[in-house]
């Protein structure tokens, strides 16, 4: 998609180095970050400048394919079993992550050049998947549509087009009207900077609301369909994602707004039966305590936000379980959030 | 309560000049603000320098009764009705500030000093209301129990004690255990800011969470019970209350946690028949945009948390239907959330 007038995606490689656009910096600095070794790509997971489902991935398949060059004449063939630890330990919850580090590892126990190559590969058919994703979803879209969306599960989460916001951007450019409520996703933002941002990028007639409107929201009739990314995807149709979701997604019930997640089958993780299998990330106190942003002057700025001397609890992600879930928009089509149909699309070729 | 070591209310009356702790700048600066009039006291109200249902209503009485002591002398009676307005148009959803101007006008048609001395009468009987709101809803406690709270409902909104966490300071009193989640409530964070800041004054054990995180708090068994305030209570139970309430109460239900409101007989308005009736403030998006906080050097700084040139739809309160509530705590007992209930306990006297 385009940003600063140019043709980017979230991250990619060049020789055995990865490039990613600085996710901690957006929006108010738009900055390519590099990461040399797979060290530095582990560092870049783990500290989110590259975040979100499928760019996650992304970046963890690149990771390795990093360790495989850098440890392609080592005599420890141990080594490239703890460079996978490196990576696979970044993120926890993160499905696409190790569905991306298998591939690669795979490849790489032939030769780095062929981690190398699985890795773009994968990058290369997620951007494909993630417009497919947009095409399915726009079906679900009428001539004018109101949409709440949680997180950042755009183009910048997934590579290019994204997955929530692949449909969005579909159904714009087949001229239908869209108007886009986005959570602001607290204690990092990702709404209020990362889709507000891209929103804005595209065009799209769009309001920032707190978490706490939503329900207010659907109960004045001003949401037509929720849509929000994944994590992780259990076979069952629970899903992962980020912290916030479940509410929505009890509360669209309850209302009888249709909610869909919306992600790729490299998001299923059919080894995990259900979500209470999915490991959930708590991180650090300090994102709910403190806040950064820009000040007056244009500095960026890191303040105390809450109370001196209390303390916090962060968990990053919660489990939507399936009979909340509307539908799930794939890259194979919309499926039910149940294991029959998770099963089918799974062993169903891509067109 | 006591703040720095030293008894305080949240708002109160010497001669004419009305005294209130400034709650803009808790949590980091302990500050009296002085109203020497009922424009200065309007003014307090808007800016929420005082906030909190039952505070509002004690300034605005008292704001009220300066009013009548301001134009003691004059020639144009329908400068009082106009003062009445300025105070009326504060806070539109305040269910308390309407009984208060009520009350005290109607003195003051008799003499400013009926007046002063109704607005007295009202900030103590308050102070009555929350004991006794700490008394009933401490029975809802076992030995030790995990409670939620939204927004601040506590001593700093209600003069004295506060309505949700009375029962919470009454259940530590009695030697319960307890231990408090404390929702940040975005985009004022007056649970981190000012819930946070009563329980760590009165050593109660808490953690601040994002709003996200409190249907996966209730789905992983955590939450034994949730008390909130409410700045409006319909003749059918319907409550006004912080935006996101709406949310933990759709939650609550569908999850099977205990969901009760707590809130003293001048909170209700029988003029209302359901929430429909109730108007609902919108408030300035850059509440929801910048932050304001201290940095490193302990300055007070306001920032932008999100992304440059995007707008935001800020929605200050909520409607929850009654049918959420489990029930609502008031200083007659803990009656059921429907009309008849609601009928008989406003008819019943005081003990």
């Amino acid at each position: 998609m385009i940003a600063e007038g140019k043709l980017y995606q979230t991250v990619w490689m060049e020789g055995s180095t990865v490039f990613m656009i600085d996710q901690t910096l957006l929006p108010f600095e738009f900055k390519i970050h590099e990461c040399k070794t797979h060290w530095d790509t582990c560092m870049a997971i783990t500290t989110m400048v590259v975040r979100g489902a499928g760019a996650i991935g992304a970046a963890a398949g690149y990771a390795m394919a990093q360790a495989f060059i850098e440890l392609k004449d080592t005599p420890y063939p141990e080594l490239l079993t703890e460079a996978r630890q490196d990576i696979e330990t970044t993120r926890p919850t993160a499905g696409n992550l190790f569905y991306a580090i298998e591939e690669v590892f795979k490849e790489g126990l032939i030769s780095p050049d062929n981690a190398l190559k699985k890795a773009k590969e994968l990058a290369a058919e997620q951007v494909e998947d993630s417009k497919k994703i947009g095409e399915y979803g726009e079906e679900l879209f009428g001539e004018k549509t109101t949409v709440l969306t949680h997180c950042n599960a755009g183009w910048l989460a997934f590579v290019d087009y994204g997955t929530a916001l692949s449909p969005i951007y579909r159904a714009k450019r087949q001229g239908k009207e869209v108007f886009v409520y986005v959570d602001e996703t607290r204690p990092r933002n990702q709404g209020s900077r990362l889709t507000a941002w891209e929103l804005k990028n595209d065009n799209i007639n769009h309001f920032i609301i707190p978490d706490n409107a939503g329900a207010s929201l659907m109960q004045e009739g001003k949401i037509d369909l929720i849509i929000v990314g994944a994590d992780r995807i259990a076979a069952n149709g629970d899903i992962a994602n980020k912290i916030g979701t479940l509410e929505k997604a009890i509360v669209a019930k309850e209302l009888g707004i249709p909610f869909y997640v919306a992600a790729p089958s490299s998001t299923f993780d059919l080894n995990c039966a259900s979500g209470k299998n999915i490991p959930l990330e708590i991180r650090n106190q300090d994102e709910v305590l403190y806040q950064t942003g820009i000040d007056v002057n244009g500095n960026k700025v890191k303040i105390l936000v809450s109370s001196p001397g209390s303390e916090a609890f962060n968990p990053s992600f919660d489990v939507t379980p399936a009979k909340y879930i509307t539908g799930i928009i794939t890259e194979k089509g919309i499926i039910k959030a149940n294991g029959r149909s998770i099963k089918q699309m799974m062993t169903k070729k891509k067109k």
